[in-house]
């Protein structure tokens, strides 16, 4: 996470900081909208919720073998969690949900290139080959969806939408690798592929692009 | 466990150990209809059934990062599954399946008291946050059964069905983390904790009670 | 694996990489057909390839505590999964589902060998119990299906379809264990139970065998 480097200015720290938080609340609300949709009860909806907005950093750190999770060292999240869950409960309607995932878009994005980065990050620091590091930052992007969606016996949206979001975050977590190998700038690095990771989603969303399909049935 | 604490008296040991027991061959059972009502083979019944008795402490565990596993340091209990699911395929018939179901309602509520507190313990013992020790104590209740659902291709019937299941989990697991602090006694808080799980459970299946649910459509 | 035994000759070595590659690629194209028959994008095709292939030994590796995974310390296959599914994606028709199904079911008999066998020894190495390393095995064989088959939102095939497979793997997995604790020989006895597994995998098909199922309606 970028609020974990004591070394940036104040101004850059807050950035980081409120990005995280808009980032997992924009993975926390993907899973109300499902949830509401599947109207699922208060247990459901709050596990999906927390999957959702943990789901892909727990799946990288057990990979990784790193303990606290996020959500344990930091557990006051879970009462935030919780809290969206019943107040979504109560004031959410069918046309709310719409609603959410649209205002969602922007925050959404920011999240999966947050996400992205800070996972390749941190498998970079565990020593992993570079490989490896690109898929912990997808997963740590993409696998809160796609446990969020098995456990509500969907097919992963990621795997089947045929929408540049894990494409987007792995071509990400390589300009990263790529910019920190030539500037030996973490923070910089960050900056150039956060702000490629975003571009390149909302375009994607602007344009309605789809990635290439099976070529022959 | 209650069931390892050597200082308890004998009386108080053995009925831990068989409410240990009558709660996992329930747990396990919660498996066996599930497999029998999707006609599964051998290899799932065995699966399933072995998700629902020790999934939710196995997660718990991961997530801890505790070995051995349960099933692991006890695991005559592997035999004691597949054994049960040879005798379900060969003697279970339809109408075992609600009768089953209508019989481990009780035993089912002693395994949810059981897992609940022994999964809060566990996790205190580890020097988690208190919030992190109920998460792991209805984890350990819940996660069995919302593994088998998963593994049987339905939406966990905890997550979707209006029922106060995990709910009392969590209520139980906070009463026991206070009466803790109150009585600094962990055998007293156990005692009382688990009467309270199990009392609120057998009344919400006698009258039939439900938990909130979306205020609207 | 066999190919880590320094001291085998170059010839059993060759042959055991042989059948590491085999074995791999066909659980990998298992994961390819049902990518395909849910026409999932290229995100989806990659993952649940990987988790065909990869999926079992990891499970095992995360239930042993055993660190670094097969595909971190082997990355390069990660890139041969990839390659494999671009080229599915654009030269896989509707009818070579079926043809690639008739045709890996031999290099899937050798990969349910390679890998029950070398789950066994891996957890025996770890100081497992015979049962628990019998299951370490059995797991590392079918639970790349399993979570493949989730990921696809469909009821695991291993645990529905009726035929030997998971059951044939528990059996060769106790026949290493006895020819190890007789013949004191581990080469010996891997290829004893190797032959045994894929000889009665490959008998199971030709003869259309079935497990018994449920006495009863």
């Amino acid at each position: 996470m970028f609020s974990s480097y004591p070394h940036y200015d104040t101004v850059a720290t807050g950035l980081a900081l409120a990005i995280e938080i808009i980032g997992t609340l924009a993975f926390a609300l993907t899973g109300i909208v499902i949830a509401a949709r599947k109207r699922l009860d208060i247990v459901g909806v709050s596990m999906v919720c927390g999957l959702s907005a943990f789901g892909g950093g727990t799946l990288r750190d057990i990979l990784l073998d790193r303990r606290p999770f996020f959500w344990v060292e930091h557990h006051q999240w879970l009462w935030v969690i919780l809290a969206l869950c019943v107040i979504a409960m109560i004031f959410f309607r069918s046309k709310d949900i719409e609603l959410t995932e649209k205002m969602i878009q922007v925050p959404d994005a920011l999240g999966l290139a947050l996400f992205t980065i800070s996972g390749t990050q941190i498998a970079l620091v565990t020593g992993s080959p570079l490989l490896i590091a690109v898929l912990m930052g997808v997963m740590t992007a993409i696998f809160g969806g796609v446990l969020r969606d098995i456990a509500c016996n969907e097919i992963p949206q990621a795997f089947t939408d045929h929408r540049p979001y894990a494409v987007i975050a792995f071509m990400g977590s390589w300009v990263y690798i790529g910019m920190e190998h030539w500037f030996m700038n973490e923070w910089l690095s960050s900056l150039i592929a956060f702000s490629t990771i975003v571009i390149l989603r909302l375009f994607a969303i602007q344009f309605n692009i789809v990635i290439p399909s099976w070529m022959r049935k």
